[in-house]
C-alpha cells in the first residue's frame, strides 16, 4: 500500500511544471551537443578518476568527442552503482530513446548517435526543457557577464559573486570590474560604486538571485570603510600575497556591500555554505573541491540579524549542518532553506535532510531542490530523483506516520517544487507557458 | 503488518501512567485560561513571526487575549505542516473536543469559546493530568523559588541553576541569593554555604534534580578556592563587565559546587547542553536561543570521572551530537540519556536517535522523554508523539529487524517511558494514584 | 513483500565465503576456551560497567573462568536490548547449540559447559571459521611480532603501528624496536632503516596491510630530517615528558616514514580515525575509549596528496564523519572506505553509513565490513549482523527505490563482502579453501 501511495504522489508532483532556482547552465549554449557534453560533467570524470582512470586519458587536449565517451564509458562499470549514473541512465531513456539498465561498450555507440542526432536540432534545448517539464532555469553568471542574446524570463540571471568576494586580488579580477563598470577603482568609494552599477545591471536584466559559495570558515562581519581602505589598498598592491587580514577584511567589506545591495534591490542572496576548494589538486576539472563539515551557521549571526530584509536562501554541504539550517530557518524570517546541495545530493542525504526540514521549517520557507546542471539534460533525472524521494518522505511520514490525506500532502509537496520558487524568487509572472502549449 | 504492530505497540505503551521528568510548569498555574496561553507557547510564536508575522503583532502590550489568538490564528497557515502545529491539533480534538485537521479563521472563535469554559472548571489542570496520564510532572524551579503552595508529590520541584552558574555578576541574582540564604555573601566560603542552604531547602521539599542549560563552549573543570576568590571579587566588583577569565572562573567553581552537593544529597544533575542564547536579537520572547553544533561529550571529561556518585542526565540540543551521547552513557556509569532536546524534540532527529540509544545503551541508563512544556495542555500531544515514534522503532528495528517477540519490545518502551524515571530520579513511591481512581 | 524480499537477498549473501579484513585475533591461541573468554570481550564488561556492575568484581584477579561468567550473567540483564548481547545469542545459538533468546541466571550453566566441552576441541577454531563462512582473518601484529607458528594464509599479518607512531617516547618501545631489527637507533637515519627492516619482515610473512589508530587531532605532515632528528633526540632524552612539539614533530616523522614504505611495498594503509584514548579513566580494560566527533579528513589532505600509489582504507570512529569519508571516497582515488568501526558498528549507524556509501562511491573503493573480534566466536554474529543491515538496504533503497532487479543487488553486496577484500588487500589467491571442502 505504502509502494502505491508513494506511486501516486510522485506522479502528482512530476505533473508539475517547475522552475529550476539554480544551475550553471550556459543560456547561449544550454544543451549538450554530442553526448561528450553529458559524460563530462564532473560527476562522471571524477568517478571514473576515483575509480581508477588516469586524469589524462579524460582531459587530454583535443580529444574527439566520440573517443573521450568510449574511454569514459569503457571505465563506468565501478560506478554503475552510484545515483550519478542512474541520472545518466533516465537520461539516455528519457531524452534519447535509449532502453535499458545499463549503457556499456556493448551498445554505448547507437546512444551516441542517436544524441548526436537528436542534439542537433535546432529546438534540442527547448525540446529538453519541455520534456524536463521546466519553463525556466536561473543561471550563475559572472558579475561582468553582458546578459545579453536570450530570453531572461526562460533562462534568469543569478549574480554570482565569489569573484568579487574572495579574488579581487587579482589583477585580472580587478580590470574585468573595472571594464565591466567603465571606472577605475582606486578605494572603498569606487568599488561600491562598481558594484552598485553590478547590481544596477543585473536588476535591469531580470536578475532573481545574488549568489556566492563560501568555505567552511567564513564568519562575515561588517568592516568600517576606513579599516576596508587600509585592506584594499594592500591587497591591491599585493594581490594574492597580502596579508590574511587584509584579504579577509576586503572580503568581509564586499561580501557585507554585496548583501547591503541586496536589500536594496530586493534581490535573494543565495548562501552556499561549507566549500573547501582544490582540495584534490590533482583531481579533474571541477573534481577537486571537498569540505570540512566543521562549520556552524552561528558564523552566520551577525549577517542575518543585521539585514531582516534581505531573505537568505541557504544550502549547507555537509549533512551534519542541515539540522542546524533547519532550525535556524524555523527561527529567522530571512533565513530560507534551499535545495540539497552538491555531495548531500545523494538519496539517503536528502531523505533525511528534507523530512528534518518538513517537520519543522514554515512549509513556505523551504525551496525544496535545484539542479545545480551544467547541461540542461540533467534537469530531468535529478528532479526526478528528488520528487521520488520527496513522494517517499510525503507518503511515509505525513500520510502513514500522520495521517494526513494524501491531497493533504501533495500540496505540501508543489509548495516546495513549485509554489516557494515563485514567492521567494519573485519570478514565475511571465512564464515561457507557450513551451507547454501542446502538453496544455 | 507493519502498521498494525506499530498500532498495537502504541496502544499497549499509551495505557501507561507517567511522570514528566522536565518541564517549566509552574505549579501555582499548571495550566492555560484561555486559548491564548496555549499559542503563546514560543513554537506558535516563533514559527508564526519567522513565517512573516511581524513581533510586535504578537507581543503587543495588554493585548486582549483573544485578539491574539485571532491574530495569531491567521498566520498559522505556514506553519500547518510542522511537527508543533500538530501538537496543537491533537490537544484540541483530546482536551477541547474539537473535530478537525484545522484550526484557521473559519473554526477557531468555537475553539477559543470551548477553551475558556472548559479551563475555568477549577479542577482543570487535574483533568488534563488524567487526561495525559501523567501522574505528576517535574519542575524548574529557580533557587529562590519557596517552594510552597503545591503538592510536591505531583508538580515536583528541581532545582534550575543557570543563573547561579552564569549570572552571579548581576546585582540582582546575588542579591536574590542572599535573600534566600538570609546570609551576605561576600566570598568564596559564604558562597558554597549559600548553595549549601538551597540544597537543603530544594532537599526538604522534594526535589529530585539539580538542572542547568549550558552553552557549546562551557568545559567545566575544578577551580581552587584561591582562585574561585579572585575571580569572585573581581565579578562581584565589576559585575558583567568582569575580565572573561573571571567569569569563566567563577562559573566553573559554582558549577563544581553544585556537582558536590549533588553527590551529597544524591540528585541527579541533568545537564541540558548546546544552546546559545539570544542569537536572533529581535525574535520574540523565548524564540531568541540557537545553537553552534560543535560541540562535545569530551568537554565534560573531567567532570564524569570527578563525579562517579552523581546521575547526569545529559539532554544535548542537536542531534550531530546524539552518537556521542549514546556512547558515553554506553562507557561511563553515571551519564543517562535524557529525552530529545527542543531542536531536536522533532520525529526525524527523535526516530534517528531513539534508535540508536536503544542498540547501544543500557536499557537502564535511557530516560525516553520529557515535555519541556510550561502549560499541562502539551503533555498529550507531546509524548503521543514521543510514544508513536517510540512504537514505529520498536516494531520496526526489534520487532521486524531482530525477531523480537512484541511482549519483548513494549516492556522495552514501558522501560524508558516509566521505569527509568522512577530509578533514576528515585521518585514514583508516593504516587498521585488518587487521579486515576476513577479509571482504575 | 519488502520482507522477504529482504530474506531472500540475506540469503545470498549468507551463503559467500569471506575474509575478514580486521581483526584482534591472536593466531596462537584464535578462539575462546571457556565463555569467560567470551564474556570477557569489552563490550560485555563495559556495558555490564556502565549499567552498575563494579569493575574489582570484573577484573579481580586470578578469577575463575566459571565465577567470571557467573558474576557477568547476573549482570547481563541490564544490556540484553543492546545489539552486543544479541551477538552473545546469536553465537551460542549458532555455535553451542544454544535454543533460546535470554541467557540468564537460570540457564547459563548448561551453555558454559557445552562451550568448555566444544572449545576444548582440538579443531575448535576451524570449526568456528567453516561456521562462519570465513577463510581467512586479517591480525592486528605489534611491530615486533615474530609472525611464527601459525598459517599466514588463514592468519593474515597486519602491521599496527600506534607504538611505533604515538609511543617511541618510551624505553621500552624503543627497546623492543632495537631487538626486533637488532640494531641500535639512536638518530633518524638508524630510525628509518629500523622501520625499514620491520616492513622487510611483514611482507615476508604475506603481510597484507599496516594499520593505525589516530586521535582526532591527529593532522598529519611531512617533517625534515633535520626537524626530525631534533624532535627524535629530545624525545629519546626525555620520553613522554618532551615538549608536545617535538613528540608531535616525532609522531608526524614516523607516519610519514610508514605511508613511504606502504608505496615502496604497495601495502594498503589502514587509518582508523578518531580514537581518544583512557577518557573514563577508571573504566574497565578496553572500556576506557571515546572521541570527540569533531574530525575531518581535511587533516587528511596533504597525506591523500602525497602518497597517490598508497591505498587508504579509512575507518571513521563517529557517524557524523561518515559523509566526509563518502565524499573523499568519492573524489580520491587512493581513498577507500572501510567497515563500520566500534562506536559506528550499530545497526542505526551501519544502515544510515551504509546506505551513503552505496549511493556515492565507486563500488570497487568499498570495504564491507571487518568484525575488529578479539576471539573468532564472534565473526558469525558480527557479520551476520552487517549482511541484513546490507541486504535491508539493498532492498529497500535498490530493489524498490530504484528498480534494481535482485541478482544486481545481490552482485552489488557480494562486492562489498568479498570481492573488494580481494582486490583492495591483493588476497585471496592462496585460499584456505579446504576449511570448506566438506561443504563444498
Amino acid at each position: 500500500m505504502s509502494d502505491a501511495l508513494r506511486q501516486r504522489i510522485f506522479a502528482e508532483l512530476d505533473a508539475l511544471i517547475l522552475i529550476d532556482p539554480h544551475t550553471h547552465i550556459n543560456a547561449l549554449d544550454p544543451a549538450s551537443r554530442t553526448l561528450a557534453d553529458v559524460l563530462g560533467y564532473h560527476y562522471y570524470t571524477e568517478l571514473a578518476h576515483s575509480s581508477g582512470m588516469p586524469k589524462d586519458q579524460i582531459e587530454q587536449p583535443d580529444l574527439d568527442p566520440k573517443e573521450k565517451c568510449a574511454r569514459l564509458i569503457a571505465r563506468l562499470g565501478p560506478i554503475q552503482n552510484t545515483i550519478q549514473y542512474s541520472w545518466f541512465i533516465e537520461m539516455a531513456r528519457e531524452l534519447l530513446g535509449f532502453d535499458g539498465d545499463l549503457i556499456t561498450e556493448e551498445n554505448w555507440e547507437a546512444v551516441y548517435d542517436t544524441a548526436t542526432e537528436r542534439m542537433a536540432q535546432v529546438d534540442w534545448a527547448d525540446q529538453v526543457l519541455r520534456a524536463s517539464k521546466l519553463e525556466a532555469v536561473f543561471l550563475t553568471n559572472d558579475f561582468d557577464d553582458p546578459l545579453e542574446g536570450f530570453d531572461t524570463h526562460v533562462y534568469i540571471p543569478c549574480l554570482r559573486t565569489d569573484d568579487l568576494v574572495f579574488h579581487l586580488g587579482r589583477s585580472t579580477v580587478r580590470q574585468r570590474l573595472e571594464q565591466a563598470t567603465d571606472r577605475s577603482i582606486d578605494g572603498v568609494g569606487t568599488l561600491r560604486d562598481a558594484i552598485g552599477r553590478i547590481f544596477e545591471h543585473f536588476a535591469s536584466r531580470n536578475a532573481r538571485a545574488c549568489a556566492i559559495s563560501l568555505p567552511p570558515d567564513f564568519a562575515p562581519q561588517p568592516v568600517s570603510d576606513g579599516r576596508a581602505e587600509t585592506a584594499l589598498q594592500s591587497v591591491f598592491t599585493q594581490g594574492m600575497d597580502a596579508a590574511p587580514s587584509h584579504r579577509q577584511a576586503l572580503s568581509n567589506f564586499v561580501f557585507w556591500t554585496l548583501a547591503e545591495f541586496c536589500a536594496e534591490h530586493r534581490l535573494p542572496f543565495d548562501l552556499m555554505i561549507g566549500v573547501n576548494r582544490g582540495v584534490y589538486a590533482d583531481g579533474v576539472f571541477q573534481g577537486q573541491d571537498l569540505y570540512d563539515s566543521r562549520v556552524s551557521l552561528i558564523q552566520y549571526q551577525q549577517l542575518f540579524n543585521a539585514f531582516p530584509k534581505v531573505t537568505f536562501p541557504v544550502s549547507v554541504l555537509a549533512s551534519v549542518t542541515n539540522q542546524e539550517l533547519t532550525s535556524y530557518a524555523w527561527i529567522f524570517p530571512n533565513v530560507v532553506t534551499n535545495g540539497h546541495w552538491w555531495y548531500s545530493n545523494t538519496p539517503t542525504f536528502i531523505e533525511h535532510d528534507l523530512a528534518a526540514r518538513l517537520e519543522a521549517v514554515p512549509e513556505t520557507k523551504q525551496i525544496g531542490y535545484y539542479s545545480d546542471m551544467y547541461k540542461l539534460e540533467f534537469g530531468l533525472p535529478k528532479f526526478r530523483m528528488y520528487k521520488r524521494i520527496l513522494a517517499k518522505v510525503l507518503a511515509e511520514r505525513f500520510v502513514v506516520d500522520r495521517g494526513w490525506s494524501e491531497q493533504r500532502a501533495v500540496a505540501l509537496g508543489k509548495r516546495l517544487l513549485r509554489t516557494n520558487v515563485e514567492s521567494v524568487f519573485d519570478c514565475g509572472g511571465e512564464t515561457n507557458i507557450e513551451l507547454f502549449d501542446a502538453d496544455a
